[in-house]
């Protein structure tokens, strides 16, 4: 049997869809149907009992995003500090340094998108509960940025400002009973070129039938 | 400037990968090979700080599955009891009915894939930690399913089974210190022409700046 979708397309996208934070280009204007147009793909994600309980703040306001790139600066400080930091090298020093413009930069990102989910979990919820609840709206986000790559945007998954939670969701207007999930700042990207990752070979990570039983 | 990708391959893709559970075909031999291709692919999704902190186990041996199977009954009883019994219709009752149906029939699904993340989460934690770190398996675990679904096979995310999260590590030898995020049972699909889903306007999920502004 053939596979019913072009390969090399598919390899591609989920290849070099990358947090991509440098290359955002802070100048171009990023139409308002292009976000709703991803956002609608995002849709398509399932949902566990498929409740389908995403929801989507899109930011535009310039105040609005320095307030935010603020509470961002404000909850990342220590780990931010820690990135400017590190004296290691490489993959590593290059992803601290990529972090560190990126908070710098942030209110010059044109959009700023916060998915939420309703609902709300607390520290009685168990580790069933968290995955089920994430994982009916991190698929739907994944979707949303890969639906932006083929496009010629890209974004990057933070979850710094959540340290500051409250405060966004009081800049934001956002009801108790929705919980923010990330930030991720959208713009187009400078050039469309990405490659693939440095990664170990599958075999380093991937265990058969029991722990420690290593495949082939 | 044109898309740098095939939208009508992209946008087909994101919209028709669903959750499979009752057109998996038990009938068909999955070859290690499309497995472990679609795990390497889901290694170029993006971690926080660039952990890589994904692990996989996959479960051919039949026992172990039956075993599997049994803690996910086991776990999912009061879910998949009320499942069988709700008189809801329309979407809601087929996808409670295709879960009752994946629940009795799971021992019998050629490979079961458990992504895993190094490291484990508290009641201690905060929602930034838990998405955070959800954040850095989730995109791969999605990435993963999309890749099968371009290869003609299908899967579904479960989180059940993590109500006996302890007793499924005992059966598969996973270290304390590796929590366990899902379960995907995987199999070829009966056909490939998966539709999407029905969803409502995406209006009606975004709001614009500030919550209760809608787009347009």
């Amino acid at each position: 049997m053939t596979a019913p979708f072009d390969l090399t397309t598919v390899d591609d996208l989920l290849s070099t869809t990358r947090a991509v934070r440098k290359r955002l280009d802070l100048d171009r204007a990023v139409p308002d149907d292009v976000i709703l147009e991803c956002i609608r793909l995002s849709q398509q994600a399932p949902t566990g009992s498929n409740m389908q309980n995403w929801r989507w703040l899109v930011i535009r306001d310039a105040d609005t995003r320095l307030g935010l790139a603020e509470l961002y600066r404000s909850a990342g400080g220590e780990y931010l500090a820690a990135a400017a930091e590190t004296a290691s090298e490489g993959q590593i020093k290059r992803v601290m340094s990529s972090a560190n413009y990126l908070a710098e930069n942030l209110e010059k990102v044109p959009v700023h998108v916060i998915p939420c989910a309703k609902g709300r979990l607390t520290s009685e919820n168990s580790v069933g509960d968290w995955s089920g609840m994430m994982g009916s709206i991190y698929p739907a986000i994944w979707s949303f940025q890969l639906a932006l790559r083929s496009r010629g945007l890209g974004s990057c998954l933070t979850t710094l400002h959540l340290g500051h939670e409250a405060k966004a969701a009081e800049l934001l207007g956002i009801p108790d009973d929705v919980m923010q999930i990330a930030l991720l700042p959208v713009a187009y990207t400078k050039g469309t070129d990405f490659k693939p990752a440095d990664r170990p070979p599958v075999e380093r990570i991937v265990h058969v039938d029991r722990w420690g039983n290593k495949p082939g």
